[in-house]
């Protein structure tokens, strides 16, 4: 089953930049291999963690391909794919499901507030329309705090009942583990994540896909652990949330690439696209210290 | 001066769309040039009400090059090309700069919210040194109901300071007039729009730059006339702003589109691309006997 395959511990993998601001592809490809090595079950570029809606189309499509080139399986992957408007939405779409991933993962349309869910209906329908091509799956981007516009449980219903076979899944960025765990319940053929690992227990308890979160990027070898179940699951996620909440304090994507600048001894990690900003070189410090205080590990040396 | 030349009632221009869902060049090129006949100073397609965020940059470029085409002098435009990247903004921008338009309009980067001043600061650095042409100038589009994130004093004087040939004005569309005013007595060398002509006359008599308004597309006679301080302008400001009032009562752009396919006998003019929704024909009737009884007018046999 599709969504079986992709179930798990998913990484929303941060894009490097080098100084003058450009993707790094060298970069970008070696910290995937290092994730799925480290135990991500798949691979999710270009969410907001990777600062996709910083990235032009066309750079994108340039990383895919490089990820795809260096022999990493479109099967584990599911791309970010959703911007404003139906046709570069359904042109980037396209291109992932060509290339063989297994999903993509899609906002809905951003620019506009207080929209109806007819009207984002509609937007999914064209968009499903367009694409027209049945080995598409989607997994909806609800992340009310970026988007403010997000997906009702009734939008979602109509658009599983009207595309069964497209709609594989939800990532709730919501922060509300109310709402996932509603999500769940009331949708047992969809495949749930939570957008962070603190509620990954319970999220697979009862019964949800995982976690497609931020900090993935650097603990995913202790969140695999708790998907298998591995030791004591209890103990695993109270560390891994705890790990969480350290990141979190500061802004939350210069603050991942820091801790990797940090462990890699690779200043260029820091570098994040305008309008986000790097990490200050002693915030970085203070949080590298924090965490080794709650046993975080970081072993860039895993290799696939 | 190129301030003065863009000043007084600028009409952020409506997209038709074909009941398919694509752009109507058609019928966009004989509504820009209606506008300039019914007293636009200065078009700016591609804004809010443009469904501009709705478009790709591809079908924003063949519609801007239409109107190249039909004759409109690329000295009363300002097309709208503010994405989420930079090298996508930078590709719109310089598309249009190398085209001769006399400015754009440009959003702040709008996906990610709680955004630094100093990471905008570097975004529209960054897009000006891409660009790199000195006949750039542009309008900074401050929209917070939809973009969340804005433009703060300290930064549009950063801006103005640091890059004083290109930083050219501001559109002020956060919908509280004390902030326009203060923008306008803060900011004396930047040519300051009101986001819609409820303000216009004070915006004048201030020694602001004008309106940039969504109603525009319909009031722009009435609007040309307060600019020019003709008859009795307070009156003329007075049912000005009773329409546009009258417009807001439901969704605004939906609305636009229902008065004008009304007064063209033109269905067509209703669509909408999704996530937006047309406006219910028994809505639009009803919102036109309104209107009518305001005194509202509408002669679509203007030509330029």
């Amino acid at each position: 089953m599709t969504k079986a395959g992709l179930a798990g511990v998913v990484a929303p993998v941060l894009t490097p930049f080098t100084a003058a601001g450009e993707p790094d592809a060298g970069r970008f490809v070696e910290h995937a291999r290092w994730l799925l090595a480290e135990g991500c079950t798949a691979l999710a570029p270009f969410g907001t963690t990777s600062e996709g809606n910083s990235l032009s189309s066309a750079e994108r499509k340039v990383l895919l391909i490089s990820l795809l080139a260096a022999g990493i399986d479109p099967a584990r992957l599911m791309p970010g794919t959703g911007l404003c408007s139906i046709p570069e939405t359904a042109d980037l779409t396209k291109h992932a499901v060509e290339l063989g991933c297994a999903g993509v993962l899609v906002l809905p349309p951003f620019y506009y507030k207080g929209v109806s869910d007819e009207g984002l209906y509609r937007y999914f329908a064209s968009l499903f329309e367009r694409v027209a091509d049945n080995r598409l799956r989607v997994y909806l981007y609800h992340i009310p705090p970026m988007t403010q516009i997000g997906f009702s449980l009734p939008l979602i219903e109509r658009l599983c009942r009207d595309f069964p076979s497209i709609v594989a899944g939800i990532k709730d960025s919501s922060g509300d583990w109310s709402h996932t765990k509603h999500l769940i319940e009331a949708l047992p053929g969809l495949a749930v994540y939570s957008g962070a690992e603190t509620t990954l227990l319970s999220n697979l308890k009862l019964g949800g896909a995982g976690c497609i979160s931020a900090t993935a990027n650097v603990s995913a070898r202790l969140l695999r652990q708790i998907f298998e179940s591995q030791g004591d699951a209890e103990a695993l996620q109270a560390r891994a949330s705890a790990i969480r909440q350290e990141f979190q304090s500061g802004p939350l994507i210069p603050a991942i690439k820091a801790v990797i600048a940090h462990h890699r001894s690779d200043p260029n990690w820091r570098n994040t696209r305008a309008p986000l900003e790097p990490m200050a070189g002693v915030d970085a410090t203070k949080l590298v210290a924090r965490l080794a205080a709650l046993g975080f590990e970081f072993d860039h040396r895993s290799t696939a």
